[in-house]
């Protein structure tokens, strides 16, 4: 069989990088072409030397995009400019796998009042599918247009889903404290990314502001048929990569930490990329690699249910769910292509 | 007039050199002896490189103690060992200001459910006083056994007692979710704090039964007279020194952000050690001070109130707080030797 | 075809991690065994934990040899216990490849003074192969016992040998500047690899008897056929992988920049790992991989060249190379389950 | 005795800010003014939070420079603009302490070759005085212009200076390894000090061209008479601060290691900030102080000297030396304001 061909828009930030090198070693993809507006013309490997000998990729503008015929596209463009390119092309002739927030939430109202920025895409709203296949693999297979999850909804979706579904917690209580490397700012320097202002630091940033609000909530709602609350407060690690999420939520049923457990081993145990641990999880168990390790707790005495999660950021929170979602929707085994078993050390 | 006289007993940990690096630069105090059985007989300088030059000090074995009569004497020793100190020697003849967990909490029966070991001392749990100037300066001014406080709880205290105290939260409701860095598991090599297994990663730890668990409800009772029961959840950073830690409780009262800013304000405004800010804190901010930096904002939305708090576990997490205490019941000035700046970048 | 069937002694340190790592997704051997001694009996997986669902494997005794027919065995040993099994088992039931440097050097007494310890298999010294595919590929091929080389040395020789073979430069006056990342000291807690210890440190160790310069010295002659006496300095980056070797030497011919770049093409361009780059080469931008990039540059000024080059001490520095040479020894496409592009970001 | 008047122009800068740090505390000066152009009429704790509480400065413009008359000014700018100030308001009416590069070579000519750019302040070259006390603290007393000294040739220099004046090395056979923490690079963000880029890696730049290199060979001739040529390789460290430099270079007498090292105790033991140790030195052990610690081996083998030498680049390599030879040009005592001891850990 043809290989199917696919577009990486964007390819020299993180996440496109991430796809490049998920997707070389893919085999049943060829990568048609890349863009990027900076280095158009230039090698890959000329921009990001670690891929020489790898891909003779050439990059190319997205002006030349009427050359190709790909199968399906993957946007890897900062949100605002996904819905442009929505807008101009469709979803007719290709399928689209977008990794902005440009098509994760639910209405043009939300997006605007949550990226303050009107949305010009509205129309595909409706018929984008949320990328996250533990959830929504059925609607995944036949969709055109997927809104690949967040980094940090990844996390905490992963780990509040099974408990608000069941009916387990309030699901007005729940608090997400979640920590991530800074791979997840994307690859643009910034005064509050030089080196030497992270090195040894650690703070909390967009506090009861951050984007990933509206969306950890909306699916969660949409999953569960339960409206849903989040206090969401994302702290910046002092690593490359990596999301840790700690959930915080009351219990709404009698409970035990054996019924919990086995909630998450029924929920999960089928899954390719979630395990579920008997210990607490560590980012560096999943670096490079595309799993959510899962780890819950029931303190008995405050009367709270504890989960505790780790994903890579740039893997299972952005190329490696895409590449995931890529294979669904092509009817290919799931873990096609995302056998990389964690580096670690 | 003359200086005072000083002891350290346990001199070689992180948190007994930290305790040299701030008093040997002491205009009041002359540190009359520091002990290491492992190190005994040999200079701190040969131990521990980075004092070259800034101090004289040989090390000598608690043995000798009966050469010294000091007129104040830390205990930087592991949990458990100070009791025995305490129990063989009394608070007679000098000061003492214990760095470990040993006098901190209120009953022999709740070290004993925390700490899984007797207490063997607990006569002289009464007459300590527990060390955290910003609550206890009256009461510290005349003790003779000082419990110096944990540097979780310093972090998780001085962000919520002012919001307890006043009656602004439920005290039920309390989450308290902390980072920490490495120097707090301590100076002694372990397969958990190798340097290629925390590189680069991030995990949590001793979930719901950690022991500055009943240290921070038991202060937080005290103080405020009010039953309050938390839940801690420890975190390592992979960073050498500094705690940030985020809270999350509910108001019982109308409350804003104004309310919040100025109920801390008014409740630190003429403390020397504790900032409070208008922006979120980063660690690097305390680094090798004695600072306290503080932030709270109110969620409208989910009607939460989070704080953030940032120290250095070394300095107002340990030895710093020691020190103060320290000045506090000699009667001296209470920044005397504390005014280093933090050291960023 | 059948799968080849291969062992690994040691299995929990770095390089047998970093062993299984590679071979469960290669796609012709089998994991027969991997032994461990103080964890026989258990999954691999509940050792380290990010195994989990990539592996079934199960840690067994060596004293459990017997029970397998490997076509070739992994010896992921400290130095000295090598020998002992080659000693034991010979080299004629399989192949070994020994990753340890009792295999390295060229007589019993060159090992005896550099390794302060007698060497108990010297009779298998004439017969082992030094696994540096590069320099000795053909030899590689046929032999039975595979010295695989130090990851210093990897990062040295690669950089040498083309100068010293075509008489470039003078095989006196070399001098290596090494830094290493941390994990080239094996997983093993220590004081000096303590994380407090190590976080934002760096400092030059083992300086004028490090045991690979003798290795680096014999390697060199041998394939040069020149006596060669190197100065190498070792540092300990505070990284976990990663090595970057900085060369210096006179060159005793007219020469420039041109000339040695065209000698590297030359030398490498047939190679799979071996990246010859025009500007100064990164750790990062091999992490992860079984590459060895290499700059070269001569100053004019002061008549010196100068080479940089980099690997991952875990890949090309241990377990990369040694699949690298187990693919040769097997008749394979060299590059087989190698083709991991390095994790950058 | 009233104190002495200082300013800082440039003050937001990181040497600007260390500056500023060790002024703040120091008991002989005040601070009249500080100047940032970016920030004037801030206070510089709005800028660098970590400021807060430690001092009340105001940020003003070079501007507003006639309404002060400071006795001393730091100038804290970069390369270029120090030479339109010093040709501005001359050396008349205050003394000037310039940490950028513009005062540090023999000639314009020199000047001009390696930094690519005209010296508009030429005729003050011959008047400044290098601003290492170690070696020139006679002429820093009387100075009015005082060059400090660049932080890779600190801690080469004061590595060589021993070896070179006492003529037991060849003046053409030295080279220097340095390797720099990031805060060398300055406090603005830039592609290459992105934090996801430098973390965990580890590379050499500026090969064979750095503008250290003729800063390092003009001040070893003028000290020691003696033409000399070194080559000069940094390296970039993945932390915040520290330098670590390792040089080889080649007797030229019977020498050994008691020699050296009686030579090297001879020419520091009265020096406050040179520590000669006897085993290799860490950048840790000199964090945040003004130390330069110093170790050497001869290699018999080889015959070579090794040296190690590691400074703080932000205080022995930047502000530390430049308030030492402040305190030098106002007769105070050269430690003053200079015992911080090192921040280790």
């Amino acid at each position: 069989m043809d290989k199917f061909k696919i577009g990486i828009v964007g390819a020299t930030g993180y996440t496109g990088t991430e796809l490049v090198r998920l997707l070389v070693n893919h085999p049943e993809v060829t990568i048609q072409f890349a863009t990027s507006e900076t280095h158009a013309g230039k090698k890959l490997s000329d921009v990001h030397p670690h891929f020489l000998d790898t891909t003779d990729l050439v990059l190319c503008s997205l002006n030349d995009f009427s050359e190709f015929e790909p199968d399906l596209v993957f946007l890897a463009l900062p949100h605002g400019e996904s819905m442009k390119f929505v807008e101009k092309h469709g979803t007719d002739s290709f399928i689209i796998i977008d990794l902005s927030g440009d098509f994760r939430l639910s209405s043009a109202e939300q997006y605007e009042t949550w990226y303050q920025t009107p949305h010009t895409a509205s129309a595909f709203l409706e018929e984008s599918v949320y990328g996250l296949p533990e959830l929504y693999r059925h609607r995944i297979r036949n969709a055109r247009l997927i809104a690949n999850p967040g980094c940090y909804p990844t996390s905490a979706i992963l780990a509040l889903a099974p408990l608000l579904k069941q009916g387990y917690i309030d699901p007005g209580s729940i608090i997400i404290d979640s920590k991530s490397g800074v791979t997840g700012a994307g690859a643009k320097a910034r005064p509050g990314t030089h080196f030497p202002v992270l090195f040894g630091n650690f703070s909390a940033y967009s506090l009861v502001n951050h984007r990933h609000t509206p969306e950890i909530e909306t699916i969660l709602e949409k999953h569960t048929g339960i409206a849903t609350e989040v206090l969401f407060t994302p702290h910046l690690l002092p690593i490359d990569r990596g999301i840790l999420t700690t959930t915080y939520s009351k219990p709404v049923k009698e409970i035990s930490n054996e019924v919990i457990e086995d909630l998450f081993h029924a929920a999960y145990e089928k899954e390719n990329f979630v395990r579920v641990l008997d210990k607490p999880p560590s980012v560096k168990n999943v670096r490079g690699s595309n799993y959510c390790d899962i780890f819950t707790v029931y303190d008995r005495r405050t009367h709270q249910i504890i989960t505790v999660s780790v994903i890579d950021n740039l893997m299972k929170g952005a190329a490696g769910q895409a590449v995931q979602n890529m294979n669904i929707v092509f009817g290919l085994i799931e873990s096609t292509g995302l056998k990389q078993i964690p580096l670690n050390p």
